[in-house]
Formats: structure tokens, sequence, C-alpha cells
């Protein structure tokens, strides 16, 4: 980053989270460096006061860009998303799930154009990454990505990279119908905000990694963790990805991973991440146990529950009668 | 409850949480009341070791129950859902999706199984509870239902009480492959135990409920309420209803609630549950403020935001630079 | 406050809290008022860079000021308590408990220079607010206060305003060297700044009110109330009083403080505010239950520990376990 | 501890804290040992009914306790405290801080009897953890315990390992006066008890590792970690010790203490644990940053608190607005 650099600068309009980001970044990163953001001089802004003036200029100066008057909407991409800002979007009724906008997505189609068919996909997790996929067409697959290889296999699945775990879910997401959100979120700087975002592969992983982690991690465990989430969200959202309140956050999320080892089954059919079955070496649900059928008095006796409920009651009474 | 009573008995399997249920919420509302719970006592467990013994009892005498050797899996149903346990599914690698468990739900065809055409619901909220509901087909829903009838009208709604609400959102749920959900859940008795639901009324008022929220409550209420979701969840599945604490939270959650006034409309198709749009006289979306056009200096100043980034990165530049 | 005014002037250093504070709470009650810092103008701090310009201007001027270039530390003070920031205080390794600053504190004297023996002081509570105070030497205290007149009596409890409790504790707390902390705390803007807090009445209200509570507040609502303290704090201490979320989590702990009435004795001695007995008509001490002798089988019966602690060690065992 | 043995006993009377704690941490540690309790058995507790009845059989066959009918409360001693329960202090409004009691005390003489002349001890940290002390004193303390010897010197301080340090704080605490508490407590099988204190050596800790923290730890991983602690203290207290939820929650603390390094001063006298300084390599506190004084623009632009202030502000006027 800032090998020779004195300074960065950058596009971000001054509206939103990304100035943050970039800027709280290399705050974190290189504290001496300078950063420059045109859209936040009043100079600058007297010459190109909004989108459209830019737009305009870049057309007159044959500049390439994506945005034009006719697609006036924002497009913010990378490889876990793609979202939608302005344009018809700026009234928070519209309904951007009809045809009239099928061109605007770009990395899914909606669930009522995907497939009739439900395809599965398998995924392969250790210590919480997912570092391996299963499906009955993935060589097709990669074929058609042509920048993912599979570096190995283990148990039945395909090893990978992140990123081509990444890009395989993104594929098969995008093309059930998966992981399209409609949501007015709210910006670091203080505004609400109206958005689309397609989240294809993200939305599969996340749907996995829940799924096998409620068969191997601890339900305490577990509870402490996502009371953490809104917080750990709102850092990352927020441009706080290096500071040490998200770096702490992640030390307890990380001691939480350490048996998310295993492996998931889900099924996709327009728009749905279904469940379909998890497994692991370090499965904690025991049949001896959970079964409601007799004779395994040894491994839960119900004579515990009687005394588990009554002293679990008596702060209840206790409060049931105060102040009689 | 307590009107002559001196004892409460319940059938509970001495495994689950419903008998913690029972018997904390009759702590907290009769401290005084006794709890009796067979499948508890050791002498009954003799006689019934499980399930498989008292369906044979009850079917050698002729006492009517839903469980069968047949359909060997237990059921339980209330307004809200209906859960599905043991039999095939106490393997968490089973996959419960398929055509062969076809007739095992109750409440919901499978997305599969639900028509090809979309169909849109509107729900017209107050202080965060539904109140009323819109529908091109509402009064033949309320003919299929029976014992469901409106109370008014509002805004072009039909007003509904909440057992109206969600008997008319169930159906629509269930008759668009909507709600089911397959976990490996944490009984409080310390047990994890595989389970399928069927929730279609509620997953979809839960939808409407969160996407009207994100646009009229504040940011930082929504954090706070948020971070205490997972705590509210365990006290009311573990059975504290009625204990001091959650009625505490309740405070904090019913205080955000003050705006959540408003309409949400939503896009039902194959089992999802699309976000079509949402209004309310309590907007905090303020298209001035978000915009990226120009001319909306008044509302929202750039170059706030550089004093904003440079407050914000003061102490992650302190943290980059402890200890050098 | 913004009856015909149009903005609002304030004279912090553009460094601290109390401008965050000023300018935030100003926002939330009258969002069209306009607010002036003349610090945070570059064309003032071109003539003023620094305090030392400023008393020098106000000397020259005959403004009369409390600071000045022999006492060059600041000083904030309000009904709660006085701070003291700059001068010497600058270096965190300074001990500023020496006789050589005893002419620095305003509302206290150092637990050396307070008296020799003890002083008990009762206060009455009402759902969480002090309302009545006991004392032998009330009428003195009153005398000595001049503007504080008890309203009227209730239990042996002399009545007060909350103006009135604050002001007798002060003078107590004040006159036993209680209160005084030394601390690096972190301000909004971004910096740690080492401060010295005098807090008399506020120190012995926090003690007595927390040692009330922990006789009357259920567990499960004390913790889950404790958790939000730190937020709490940093929402007050940040400005953010007028701020939704502080009113939310305000709704969660006014809930809790229902039952916060009754009595707390306590013990004022050079510095130490000792607890000296608390009792409440909402008590949830019972000493039936509680006892260590025999003959109360009936409140609390030892067979239901064995359970209660075999369910809760039933996770722990799956966990010791899990993966063998 | 498991080694050859298939079971545990121990003395807890079946209505503390003590018996979940062996209990819980042999489950978590070695999850096939039996737990032997006899106050849990009925046939026991038929002979001998409490506390009385078992010091009676004990005086009577010459066995040795530490109880008596003439000192009838319970005392619980470890490294860190001792606590004192039942006898007068069942009764929640008893004063225990009077020279009646003064022969109850182990650790401690009051605060009325410690010495007229304060003392000083400044305590060194590495990561968190008290490794050295310096004290005008060491050698004769050292000699007067007699078990504690100095393991090196570092910048001064004689290190000494954790008992070390714990057995000089102790002994510096308890005849100064520190660490009495009296509270009443919310024991995990649900009832109030109340209990008197002594932690002379850990109250100075905590007051020091406190200090030495708002001086190193950034502010916002301080937040998050104390809100943190109420659920901390609640599992150790439960006995929750090797339960995966708290070495979770250690993962998050522990990656805040790395900074934890540097020296605090502290001024022990009747009571008090007065801050008189601290240090460290490590500090984030910076002169340049939160001086008062002129001449810094380039470390902090209070131009820049503006900006901070108006977009902080921002969704607070939205909320003033929203809804009129």
């Amino acid at each position: 980053l800032a090998e020779g650099a004195d300074a960065i600068a950058h596009g971000a309009t001054g509206k939103g989270n990304d100035q943050v980001r970039f800027e709280l970044s290399a705050a974190a990163l290189a504290p001496n460096v300078k950063c420059i953001a045109p859209w936040r001089d009043a100079e600058f802004r007297k010459e190109f006061p909004g989108r459209a003036e830019m737009i305009a200029y870049a057309e007159a100066n044959n500049i390439p860009i994506k945005a034009s008057m006719k697609k006036p909407y924002s497009m913010d991409r990378n490889l876990l998303h793609i979202s939608f800002e302005a344009g018809a979007m700026e009234d928070p009724w519209y309904d951007a799930t009809t045809p009239e906008d099928r061109e605007m997505y770009v990395l899914s189609v909606s669930p009522e154009d995907a497939p009739d068919k439900p395809e599965y996909i398998e995924i392969l997790f250790e210590k919480g990454n997912a570092i391996g996929l299963r499906h009955e067409n993935l060589d097709a697959i990669l074929a058609e990505l042509g920048d993912v290889k599979s570096t190995g296999q283990q148990d039945g699945y395909a090893l990978l990279t992140p990123y081509g775990v990444m890009r395989v879910l993104n594929l098969l997401g995008g093309r059930n119908g998966i992981g399209r959100v409609d949501i007015v979120e709210n910006r670091f700087v203080g505004m609400k905000s109206r958005g689309i975002y397609e989240t294809p592969g993200g939305t599969i992983l996340l749907a996995a990694h829940r799924d096998l982690e409620t068969l191997v991690v601890d339900r305490e465990s577990m509870h402490i963790r996502d009371s953490l989430i809104p917080k750990y969200a709102q850092l990352v959202y927020n441009g706080f990805w290096f500071a040490p309140e998200r770096v702490a956050i992640q030390a307890l999320v990380t001691e939480t991973q350490k048996t998310v080892t295993g492996e998931v089954r889900l099924k996709l059919y327009k728009g749905n991440v279904m469940q379909a079955g998890r497994r692991s070496p370090f499965s904690m649900y025991s049949e001896a146990v959970a079964t409601m059928e007799g004779g395994q008095e040894e491994a839960y006796n119900q004579d515990d529950a009687t005394g588990f409920i009554a002293l679990n009651a008596l702060r209840l009474k206790a409060t049931a009668r105060q102040g009689q």
C-alpha cells in the first residue's frame, strides 16, 4: 500500500459508507498517509454538483464508465455481492421484483426465472471455513468459470480456495434465483438509504455455515457469539475492519469455530436454500440422549428434570410472592 | 387457572422443553400450585418406558391418539407452527425435503409443489402489530378459513384480530411453500435435538415486520434491540415468558415499536417472501438527504464527512502507532 | 430553549465532549436551530490559539474568569461532580493525591483530612429514586446548606427533592473524603484525556442504590440491566441523552426499578462508603430458603440440586466427549 | 484427578454454589466420573438435618472442625478471599461493621483500625498480568510471609509468581482495611443469600489493572469487554469455568490484554485504594492531541469536530422530525 505513496485518492460521493471504509482502513494501516476525496471538495463540487454532471462530462470526453443517463442507478460490485441504489429505487415503496427491472440484475436471475428442477450442493467445512464442494456437475461449472481449479480431493469433495468456493456458489446461487435482498439500510454517516443487493454465494454459504454450527457448537457459545453479531456487522459495515474491537470479537468467534468441521447438504430451488442434512465428526447430537424411546436411562435420567425445573422455578416463585 | 385447582398435570416426556415451559409458567403465575408429570415418575416409566409402549397401550385400549407406529414421529402444533421430531429425523443427515416425506407436512406444501404464479400480500402495521391485510382475494380466503372475519376497514385494508392475521398468513404462506425449517436445536434440558418446523404465517410476519422497521426505526435503537434478540428468544424457548427479565427486555422492545406504523408489500412465490415496497408516515428515509444528485447542500453537507471520518480515525491512528 | 432564538453559541474548546453534548441535544430538541462554536472557527483560533491567550485577554480586559495562569487547569462543575483537567495532570504518572494539590479540590477533603469518627446515613428509596434521608444531625446539615428544605416525613425519614438529596449527600460525602477519582478517560472525539473527578454525593448514591437492588431485584433482570450499563454510560457521556436508543434502554432499566423501594444504611468514614444493612417490603431474601439449618424441606429440597446439576452438566459432558 | 478414581465426594450443604462448581468442573474434565454429595442424600439428612447436628456430632466424636456453636457462621476461604454467611448475618439489615464483629474477620482489619499513615505500592504488569511489585519495605513483607520469594528484578520491581503477588497484596490490603464487602448475592440454585467477603489483595489488583487499562486499551475494545463482564462473572460464579462459552469470552478478553503492560502506583489508606499514577510504553495518551493549549493543529484539527458532530446529529434530527 504505502510503498512510496504519501496519499490515497478515491472517488466516493461523500454521502456513503465507502469513503469511511477507505479512510478508516488507511488510518489503521498507514496512519501517516493523507486521503484525498474530490467529491468532498467544495471547488470540485461547484463544477460537478452530482452524478448527472459527472456522467455528462465523462461522455463528452470519451471516458468509459458503467453508469449512464439511461441506467442512472449506482452499482457497486465485489466478490461477495453487487448493490444497486438511487434512480427509481429512491422511492422505498417501489417494487423492484417485477419483470420491468429484469435487466438491472447482474449476478442472479429472479426466482421466477430460475429452473424448475432443484439441484443439490454439498459443502465441506474445516474450522468454520468452506474448503470443498461436491456437485454432480462440478467439472462443467469449473469449465464455465474458467478461472477456478480444484486444488485436490478430500472425502469425495473437490477442494477449492476461498475464492473458488465463492465463485462456484455465486454461479449456483445466481442461476437458482438465490440471494436478492431489498433493504432500507442505515449508512454510518447518519442517513437511511434504500438498496437492492444480490449476494447469491454469500446467502448459500451463510445458510450452510449456520446449519453445521447447530450440530457442532455448544448452545451457550452460540448464544454469546450471536449476541455479538449486530456489533460485528456494524463494525464491518462502518469500515472498522482493522479496528482493535473487531479483532477482539474475532478472537471470540474464531474460538467458537474450532469444531465447525463437517458436511452440509443443501437443496437449491427457485430462490430457496433448503437444509437437506448435516454431519460431522464433532457432532454433539446424541440419539441415545435425545430419543423419545425407552431404555436410555444411563445417558439421560428423566428424574433429573424434576430438580432442574424446581430450582429454575425458585426465583420465579420468589418474584411472584414479592411484596405480598 | 388456579380456580380451586391445587395441582397441574401434563404428559411431556421428561426430555423436552414443554415440561419446563408448563412448570415455569405455573411457578410464576401460581407459585403454590403443584405440578405432576407422570413421565418423570420412575414407577410410571417402568410400565411405559417410551413412546412405543404408550402407543401400543393406547391402541389396545381404544384411546384415540395422533401418533402411531406407522407415523412414529412426534408432532406439536399451535397457532404459530407445527414441529416434527423423532423417527427418521433422528439422523441429522436425513434429507426431509424429498417427495417421500410429502405426507408428513401439515401446514404447507413444498416450494416445488407451490403454484407457478406469485401472489402479493400487503400488511398494515400499527406500533409494531399487524392489524390489517390487503389481498385481491381476501374474501375468498376468509370464506375458506371460516372462523375469521374482518372487523373493519382502514386505508383500504381489512382490519383483523391477531388471530385472524395469523390464520390468513398461515394459509397464504402454506400454499406458497413458505416457512419450512430443518434445524438441530438446543433444548433447555441440555441436549441437542433435530426438528422440522412449519411456520408459514410467522415467516411472512417476521419478514414484513423487519422490513417496515428498516424504514422507521432509528439505526442505534435497532442495533440495541437486535443484540438482545438471542437472549429474548432463549427466554421464550426455555419457558421464561413470565420471568421478570423477559418483561424488562419487552419494555425496551416495545419502546422501539412506537413508530412501527405503516404498510409493507410482499410477494409470495414458491417458498420466497420477497420485499416489494414499504411506506410509513414515520418514514426516516429522506430522498433530499440520501440522493446522489446535486443541489441538496442544505440537508447534507459533504464537507462534514471529512471531519466525521477524521475523528473516527483518530483512535485507529493511535492504535496503529501504539508501542512504536 | 428555542423561544425565538434561531442559534445557540457555546465556548467549548473544540476538543472535548461538552461541545458534542450541547450540539447533539440541540439537534434532538430543536433540529432547525444553528450552533455557533467560536473555538472551532479558524479565524477565531488565529487570535486565540489556546487557553493561555484567552486568559491573558480576559485579564487585560477585566473580564472575570475562574481559570488563571496560576491555576492553569480546567474545572467543570455541576450538581453531580466537578472535574479537573490539563496542567500538571497532563502527565498520567503525576500523583494528584499529595498535600501539594490540597487546594485544587473543591467538593471534598482528602480521606487523610476527613474526621476520625464515622457517621451513618440512611436513605429511603421509592422505585429506584432516593426520596428521603435519615441522619442524626440532618437539621444542622440543612441549615448549613441553606437552600434545601425537607418536604415532609415518612417512616422516620425527612423527604427531600432530588436536588435536596444530592446537596446533602455531596456535603456528607465531601466532608468524609468520599468520591475522588483519577482516570484516563476516552473522549467521544477520539482522544484519551486524564481527569480528576470529585463526585461525593454520587458515589454514596450509587453504593446505596446498588445495595438495595441486591435485595429486591431478580438475578436475571439485574444481569441484563448490568450488561447494558457500558452502553448506557457511553451514550450519556457522548451526549446522546435525547437519542432514541437511550430512551429505549431507559425503558428496560425503569422496568427493573419497580420494586426498588426500601431503606439502605451506610457508614461513611475517611473515603469509605460501607454497607451497614438494607431492608425492603419487596425483599426477595428468604431466611427459610437460604438458611443452612435443617427443617426447611418445604421451601427448598436439597434433592432438587442433584437433577439441576445433572442437566446443567449434560452439555458440558457432551463438549468433553466431542470429537473423541 | 481421575487417576484410578471413579467417583468424587464433597461436603457441600446442597444449597450453595460450591456443589455446582465441583460437579460441573468434574463433568467438563472427567465426564465419566460420578459425584457423591451426602448432604443431598435424604437418609443422611435424616441423621444430620443441619449444621447444628453436624457440629454436635463432630464435637462428640473429637473431629476437629472450624465452625462451632459459638461461632455459628460459615466460612469459606481460598487465596483470593474469605466469605462469611449464616448466623446473625441472615438478617440483611444487620450491621456487620461494628466493633462487636471485629473477631469474625480474618484477612483484614477494619478501616477504623488501619494505620493513620498511607503506604504506596507499585505494580508491574505484562499483558494484563501482575508480574512484579515495588514497595519500600518489600523485604520485610516477604520475610513476614515466609513462603514467598522474589524470582528476579525488572525495572526496579521485584518479580513474583502470581501466588506471590496475591500473598503480598493480601497482606498489604488486609493491614490497610481494604476489600471488605457486604452483599446480598444470587446463588445459582435460585435463592438470594447475604454474605460478607474479605478480598484485600483482589481489590487492589482489580483497581490497578483497571487503571492501567484506561491508559493502554482502545475505547471500543474496552466497551465490548465491559459489556461481557456480567456474563463472565456469572459463568465463573456459577461453576462454568471449564465451559466452552467461558473459554470463548476469554479469547476476546485475552486479545484486549496484549498492550496491558506498564506500571501502576497506588496509595493504600484506611480502606481506600487511591490511583496515584500509571505509565506504559503502550500509552495511547498523547499530550499533543489532548492539550488545551494552541499550536497543535497537526495532531488534532478542531474544525473536524464540526463535521463529526453534524453527522452524529443527522439521525437525531431525523428522529426529531419523524412523523411531523
